[in-house]
């Protein structure tokens, strides 16, 4: 019989890094995917990743709609209790052999409660790497749950292990978004006219000569200052003047700051250099990315994918400061200035070098033949 | 303006530990205590214990009842995602300073979740022991949640260290539990008739000559043993035939398996020198202790308070595993020969020597203070 | 395809009241059975109906825990508020093409909410009665949720028709229950030994000359209560001086009064003539009600099934204070003189004439077969 | 002491309608007022109504958030389960004397379940109505929960006490919405910039020839067509071609449908005669409809106030299907052509007379004194 994997997805984005993982345990002779779908990434207003998951050819096996709407940090916490009643429920009716939960936004920590304290051997991707904000607490605490840990780098397994872990249930396996990288890489130009394929709303830039790319998310430590923070990257690419793609923010106790300052600003200025989309298929994004100026924001694809595939990046704030980077990182604080600023230098600037700090490319792989193997356990101690 | 502290009790043992952490709280000038009970804390089948701590002089802020009724896992899951539904309510209404968590019991992450997600700094008692079971994984995820760390031993100490925690923000205060026993232990003899005073049902047996007290716990890890578990101790115990005072054990996965195998023995059996009690005040059950002949059970009073007091202690099962010990204990496994001879040997040998191991007497003052003087932080890394 | 309907049984008397309905519906060559458990139907405390259900051939389509446990009110809405929750993804699976919810228990409005917000047909069964407590609320909110009606009297039906409901979806099909007095009437004599076969405890009191049954519920709006009515009862029955067989309570807030006044009165008194019972499969259960003197308690047994079996009942208190009854029923107040006299008369009078008030023993049959031809609405208007 | 009142309003608009019996509740010597604030009420996408009850000179006592988000049934059905989980907390603390809940929206029930079941005695406005739809179903169930019924016209008043209800607890006071109404009226002109004041997005139309006003909300059992009927109503419009203000719908199963279908129509179309608000304190919309060309879409204002301002309303769809009405209405169907030549026959007729219908100007004086007075019960019987 199949082992029965069950992977959790809370968000869009989660979706992108986990594909290539997702991919290699449907199609592993001794494993049966089960993939469940909750909080934002079922959502229209963050992007919805139904419709691109069944286009890949997955199918969802349950759907837990947990967001409690409030802009606030109670909500968060709240999602969070309706996250692990509900997922114990789907747990319960699917009887997965072990469940993979991803990274470390804050509603994941419910299927990590879920499974292990219904018995079921847990296994984080993601785990051991530092950012200085609210995901860390959620993120180490994930680790101390987890059965298995499937790192994204070098520094990652050794915090893992140095957080108590039994090494030989901690793997260094690379970034699994590193694997979509690789094969875009391969690809080369961008084939797709991204406003004809993706609509969204805003100008119609000429592209010819280059584009920029925005994705900033809000961070849940500065939740007050959330519409400040967006407003100085408006500012610092109005003032730019060349052609921008900006992404809307994941939901998150202080997205609709962030919202309301892309809306609010959008009003009062013309924009007709800027194009505001939704969302786009991981590897289509990765496309953009690949041939773009550079990515501004705090997203930490900028610091992964955009690493591996040599993409300047203008890295806003604390969301990503203490990841192990490449050199195709500039770190800027919240100011029009400075970013106009870092901007101006790249466009002057040769393409920065291609790394592996997050990954070769075979992460999913690696992963999947992992999970069909390891033993199934729930019950562990800490190491020292 | 005080500081208000808010410490979220969730079961009876739990009260008992942190009573003078309590008190120092309360009589503190810079402090206001905000007392919330919740969970089997506040049901009557696991003992209720809102009585004893209105008899101690203490008020309640806010009562939740969260513990889903089921004999199952799913059930302790759900337990926990109501409580974190209802705690960030309680939190939101009465706005602490400080939330403060206590040891590992499967419910408590639901005060350590609501509080972090919501940005109040968090402390937590009697991190960093080493347990070996379902506990381990959420005492060491609650560790990474928390702010600061209150621990009960220099093994303790040092672990919560090697997790990565800020060394500032970590204190070896010693076991509040300790502070109890210390005055018990100054008191002396059993100075009430545990039957008159506290009802109970069972027999009336003469404890001029000894007696045992048995305390023994479902372990989650170990569900659908309960029953059996449970059994190897009754069959050993009656055929001791000496004076046996039974507690009841705490809600949890599997406390129906325990209670229902105590229940059917009792109706199968004559258990004259038998009688079960559901609960005590703190004092008294550490003099009840303090005068025994030995703790049965898998209870961690019997690696702390009994390593103070100088009790021998059969600890039976994987339980209290890897916590460190004094002199006072006897390990054995599920079996009612090796239960039984322990007891024997017991019988036959010296008093046990007096341990520190687990604290001097004082630790509730000194966290009252810490808790006073502490920046008020809610934002970390990890400190390698 | 086969309509799929979906009952839910949230209490243990519910099923046996139900038994009838399910085996035709089972049966039924264009309907396919979708039974969900709930609530104190799964718990061991309150007579688990899990294996009776599955010994009868049944299969459980999913279970749902949702008691929240506390012995308060506010504890019985939320146990309705997670009902809710759970039932609603519970719904979500299995896509039902008609719910069906069962009488006036305070959680079986979380079915009819669940269902009637999801836009699935919903058909209650029972509506239309007067008792004069809070199950009234419950049972006429139910009424005007629910989209068909199957009602076990003339009264009820007309009630229902005043209340506004269409009267083509309303239909006296009499109660499922009777389906099942029938049967036993048909077979007569009490053809086990309770105590081989049930176990229970207490004593075994010698039952050639007759023994009554007992069955008493806490009444909601009387919490307070519970305790000192139920021991007027204990009183009576102890004086009497006849065999009882005893049930333990429903799950209600108020239930642990109710069980702790029976436990405590055991503990003092000695009980030679009493014996306790859980649960009994119904079938046994009514075979030990026809061959009774006479059942005591407020259960609607009393007023239904020995309404058509002739057995005599005395009925305590306001529970069913407004339901159309036969001439079998004593009532009497919550009283251990009232309770006794009664019981001297009962044995000094002939039995009662049997009664089709509510119903002749076709009731299931007449609701599956409704339930196969009844158009699929969920929008109704009042019909005045 | 005072009698503590405590209102819930889940909606924007339920505060409006409720606002002169706040006032007059808040006012009174012997009431006290707690305002709880709960789902969409809270919400910014929705027009989050505390600023402008905050501005009113009332308190907030307790703001509950229980909006999962999600565009489906299922969400609305979990919206009001944790309505439930949470609004019995809030009773908990505050333990209201009465509890009020307003009108039919899916999310009213929570209230009305929360305090049935906690025995308080439940309030309930604007009962008896007839709209044929969803809101029908839950309007009478929480009819047959609650204690008390303030009703606002003559056909209410009898389908209440037929639907059971005792006629001493039945009272016809009118509507508090017309309070406000008899306020406007008196008051007469615009006498302020809609714009100026509320912001909002859109163009900037001339209205000295007058303008229209648009409120359209997703029907709960048309969810699949909202966004289809909406753009009914949007086509309309802009073919007519007059100055148009347009509110955002409530949130709702559909909302998102209906909301969707604006924003894409508005990126399509010029709409320079359009301007877009969120919200509006009460006393302002009710002057931006007094002195309107008249109100299009299907919102009760058309059907209430309008009727009492004498103010054309184009009602559009099923929503409004059976509420009594003035001479004021147009009905119409979802097709621009119905609605635009409406829109030209309003244009070209006189101004309707206004009508007592929905009350006289006082029902807010009329609730608080009947509040003060009432004998506090919570338990009845149907009355026949």
């Amino acid at each position: 019989m199949k082992r029965k994997i069950c992977v959790v997805v809370t968000a869009r984005p989660s979706y992108s890094r986990i594909k290539t993982a997702l991919l290699a345990i449907k199609n592993h002779p001794n494993l049966q995917l089960q993939l469940v779908l909750a909080a934002s990434a079922l959502l229209d207003r963050y992007g919805n990743a139904t419709k691109f998951i069944e286009e890949d050819g997955f199918e969802i096996t349950a759907k837990v709609f947990n967001v409690l709407e409030g802009e606030n940090l109670t909500a968060a916490a709240k999602t969070t209790g309706i996250g692990i009643l509900e997922l114990s429920s789907v747990f319960d009716n699917i009887k997965p052999d072990i469940v993979v939960t991803i990274a470390d936004r804050f509603e994941t920590i419910a299927t990590a409660i879920a499974a292990s304290y219904m018995n079921i051997p847990l296994a984080h991707i993601q785990g051991g790497e530092v950012t200085g904000n609210i995901d860390e607490k959620v993120r180490h605490s994930i680790t101390k749950l987890a059965d298995y840990h499937f790192v994204a780098s070098e520094g990652a397994y050794e915090r893992v292990i140095r957080l108590g872990e039994n090494p030989e249930m901690v793997f260094n396996t690379g970034c699994p978004s590193i694997d979509l990288a690789h094969h875009v890489k391969l690809q080369g130009e961008l084939d797709f006219d991204p406003i004809t394929k993706y609509g969204g709303v805003g100008g119609n830039p000429d592209i010819r000569n280059g584009y920029w790319v925005v994705m900033q998310h809000p961070v849940t430590t500065e939740v007050g200052s959330s519409r400040k923070h967006i407003e100085e990257t408006l500012y610092a690419m109005m003032e730019l003047n060349q052609p921008v793609f900006w992404f809307w923010p994941n939901v998150d106790a202080g997205a609709d700051g962030t919202s309301t300052g892309i809306r609010s600003f959008r009003e009062k200025n013309n924009l007709e250099n800027f194009h505001f989309f939704k969302n786009m298929k991981p590897n289509d994004f990765l496309k953009l990315l690949n041939n773009c100026k550079g990515l501004v924001g705090n997203s930490s694809v900028g610091i992964r994918e955009c690493a591996y595939l040599g993409v300047p990046v203008i890295n806003i704030g604390s969301r990503q400061n203490k990841r192990e980077r490449g050199n195709n990182v500039w770190d800027v604080t919240y100011d029009r200035n400075q970013i106009r600023n870092a901007a101006v230098q790249i466009d002057e600037s040769a393409r920065p070098e291609s790394s592996n700090v997050y990954g070769g490319g075979e992460a999913g792989k690696i992963i999947a033949q992992q999970l069909s193997e390891l033993p199934l356990i729930f019950h562990k101690t800490i190491a020292y």
